[in-house]
């Protein structure tokens, strides 16, 4: 398809920061859209006839249209695959590696740390005040999974092999609100998990990202 | 590979099921490697050598080693994309598509249900006390998310297309769950949802899974 890709959301949505580096490491071009989140313009038509469930991103491409931030990546690096970073191994056991450390991402890291975003993070953003309890319940969850990772990432160069892959893209988002909390820490303390947080974090498609958000 | 495939859990995980149903749907042979969990024995060596998060199901096929269900069902259905049922289209936009809706289940249907199955079918079991304001608080969300399928499914006859697939599959478990508490009456209520649920959870493969349980 030769259309433009357009999508809708703000840069301030972590999940928003997800599909769009994808974008920029495939080097796919795209149209922003912008959704005033402030304005709850993502729970009113016509956004919600994008995405039922009123959260950004959601993408169109002619007249496909997707969301769920990580849906939309898994498009975009098999639609492109032979362009920019290959972020999905073609080998089928490389690939269900990757795809295990995608889940781990979702179902593991995305809870705890999306908890402790909202928080550490957006709480104070809006005004309202951050409930230490559930801070440090949910910071010893992030220490156990910080520690499986710096185990992994003692033996694997990025979380999914060798490479980097939607695995590893898929924590930029939140790894990097993490390092702008006291849990950076937690991530310093640990010399794997580290130089893997340093190694993707500077990577130039994520840069784009932080450009946008401090455009 | 030619290798039996050793899936490691118990019938009792909803996770575990939702692997397993995979492979019925796939008629794929494995081995089925028991995991005490009620001595804990997910939490302990030689298990957290397959899954370091100490969670079942772990599958083995030859020397690759998975764990996350989704990720062990996504393996499955593409490394044997021509047995069985085809759980992924292969036309790049369905399977966009199902992606969303794989995604779908994973963060909108899966943290709400298995919260709802821990305090109503899990706690009664291990004889702990249900907390009524948690069901209360996931039970809205519960219809919330329900309301979207009823619309999804007056338009197309499964969540992710016009066929079964992996994003109808991996709502089994928890679905099946949701059947055996008054939480029921939110499927029922809603003509399409209850035609999804009385279809799906009929497959013969699932039969399988619910047989296991009986066992």
């Amino acid at each position: 398809m030769g259309t433009t890709i357009k999508v809708h959301g703000t840069p301030l949505s972590t999940a928003f920061q997800r599909a769009v580096v994808c974008l920029h490491e495939k080097e796919v071009d795209y149209e922003l859209v912008p959704v005033d989140m402030r304005a709850g313009a993502h729970k009113q038509q016509p956004f919600i006839s994008l995405n039922p469930f009123g959260q950004v991103p959601a993408l169109e491409h002619g007249d496909l249209q997707l969301f769920e931030s990580r849906a939309i990546s898994k498009y975009i690096a098999e639609e492109y695959a032979q362009k920019g970073t290959q972020l999905i191994p073609t080998d089928s056991k490389k690939k269900a590696i990757a795809s295990v450390w995608m889940e781990v991402e979702a179902h593991q890291f995305d809870p705890v740390t999306s908890k402790l975003g909202w928080e550490l993070l957006f709480k104070p953003m809006f005004g309202l005040t951050t409930d230490q309890t559930v801070v440090d319940e949910y910071e010893a969850k992030l220490v156990k999974v910080l520690d499986v990772y710096e185990n992994r990432l003692s033996k694997s160069k990025y979380l999914g092999g060798d490479c980097f892959t939607l695995a590893d893209l898929h924590h930029l988002p939140n790894l990097q609100g993490l390092l702008g909390t006291n849990m950076k820490n937690h991530i310093e303390s640990r010399p794997h998990v580290k130089a893997w947080v340093v190694d993707i974090t500077a990577r130039p498609a994520w840069a784009k990202v932080l450009a946008m958000l401090k455009a």
